[in-house]
């Protein structure tokens, strides 16, 4: 490592200066967590457009890397995050941010993405369901 | 949307085997959070090795990309995390799992890698450090 790389690693984990560092495709990884359970609800992303909308309005704004879009959490369900904190990690490249999540965070209709633990097993890995009622979508229940 | 790749889909997000998809480099994205306090004390990545040592051994393995190499967490800090409990996300494109941290997580010397916060300020966006004390290596202890 060379001196002038280890003071832009020194600028970036040590100082004050807001730099995030986006991948080859302009984005950041973001963790949102529910403020009053702590439970990780989601892992997005966020592009330079969507860290700078969330920063100013409070409400959480990803990108879509499917859709290939910028995207507003909550837009068309209203299930929207109003952010509480933001937090970036050390070489800033992705963000912590705790949220105030209306109904649920997950697509399928769980409060949260992580419905499902992962467990070893004899014959190998398997899934189960945790915290996997479905807040929304009821006829879409998942039928044992 | 076909209704092949609906079916794919389902399967993935309601079914109950285990298939992480792995990113075009080979890796998952992981969050690892204190079991204690619900904190985020690192994001980061696993390849299909580390997520079956991780799995097998109850202890957690990344991958790093800069090194380009399997890593053990705590190999050599000896800041291991104990895994209690590991989820998958509704793609399997995530996980996050609850650890008991030994010493700090974060190569810096700070408990969780997410020690400064995000606010927006009148001239634009500024970080400032929270829950940023080191726990080890204090020779090198932020000076302000």
């Amino acid at each position: 490592m060379t001196t002038s790389s280890q003071s832009n690693s020194n600028d970036i984990e040590e100082g004050l200066t807001f730099s995030p560092k986006f991948d080859a495709s302009g984005l950041v990884t973001v963790v949102a967590t529910d403020v009053a359970s702590g439970d990780v609800l989601m892992v997005a992303h966020m592009n330079d457009e969507a860290l700078r909308k969330t920063i100013a309005s409070g409400e959480a704004w990803y990108y879509s890397r499917s859709r290939k879009s910028l995207w507003k959490k909550g837009e068309t369900s209203g299930h929207v995050q109003r952010v509480i904190e933001m937090r970036m990690d050390c070489d800033q490249d992705a963000i912590w941010i705790r949220v105030e999540q209306t109904g649920a965070a997950c697509h399928t209709g769980r409060r949260s993405c992580f419905y499902r633990k992962i467990d070893a097993t004899d014959g190998g890995t398997r899934l189960s369901f945790v915290d996997a009622d479905r807040l929304f979508d009821p006829a879409k229940i998942y039928r044992k």
